[in-house]
């Protein structure tokens, strides 16, 4: 998605140890007008797919979420990271390992909100090494829900998290693919 | 806001303790319809106010705040609950507490994003004790922001914190306000 490159360029930070950061536009503050045109993109890419929800996990991937959702006329559904005493004793859970913080958290869902009759598109703002796009796709599995696409705005190509969902079938769709960042500059893959 | 007040007693749920859970269609599982029409009410309520971001605090804020600034066409931005690795040391801070949890958490947001230049929206799905909202207030504060509004698209009448921010000052709009919840009837403040 030319748009979305063309803002990385622009308004994306690499910062030491080759760290991209878009958090002036995707994920601290985020650009509602950019945000219009994902959610477009994400329509177009899977208009024929059927889909009957919007899955993520908070909190990063739920501006786009609840924008895709709009567009689909669908709900959205996210993710709680963190035992809540709200969502009640009826769950879908799984595990996710987070290499940032080094540590695994618990995700969970209300089991009434993801069910068999449910063709879901799974997004977030990062895909990299697809271990929270793992989690959600384990919660799908547990719901016995299809899968009718996996979108990161922005995926890091250069770890393997995308190519591992390939690989087993799903149809992933980023909308930025970085195939590499060295000394400053972004690479997107053509 | 009668569309929002006929959705809570179509889809929300009173749990023991008069408890009540709207994440049917507000906080897990998301309507984007309900939505569009919440930040529709929000631009026609505060459309005199020059706002220049809408804030609010992951995770349930955050589909009300994108949604309210794609009507506003200004940023959305959303104040981190947690310590983390990628915001930056340059932050404004603020501690907030849970009733629900019963614990203090920090929040925090990159100075980058608020400033004396703002007029500030702040939002979230919930007002009851007025703890989160004052730790926004806090940050606005801190960032010499000025507050062109306060809305939550539920307030909880019989608890004091939409009381003390009026008496403070603020302006303050619910979009539904709830005056008491008994043997399991709502009844919203005319």
């Amino acid at each position: 998605m030319k748009q979305l490159e063309d803002r990385i360029i622009k308004d994306g930070k690499v910062y030491p140890g080759n760290i991209l950061k878009v958090d002036s536009f995707l994920n601290h503050q985020i650009d509602p007008i950019l945000m219009d045109e994902i959610a477009k993109e994400l329509s177009r890419i899977y208009k024929d797919k059927n889909i009957t929800k919007v899955l993520t996990i908070e909190a990063s991937g739920i501006a786009i979420a609840i924008m895709a959702a709009r567009e689909f006329q669908v709900p959205a559904v996210f993710v709680k990271k963190q035992r809540s005493h709200n969502i009640g004793k009826e769950i879908y859970s799984s595990m996710v390992h987070s290499f940032t913080y080094d540590k695994d958290y618990p995700i969970a869902l209300s089991k009434e909100y993801l069910s068999s009759d449910d063709t879901v598109l799974i997004v977030d703002d990062f895909l990299a090494n697809g271990q929270a796009m793992m989690g959600l796709i384990d919660i799908c599995k547990q719901a016995n829900a299809k899968i009718g696409g996996i979108s990161a705005c922005i995926e890091k190509g250069f770890q393997d998290g995308g190519k591992r969902l390939r690989e087993l079938g799903y149809p992933v769709h980023s909308l930025a693919i970085v195939d590499s960042i060295e000394n400053g500059i972004i690479q997107f893959r053509k």
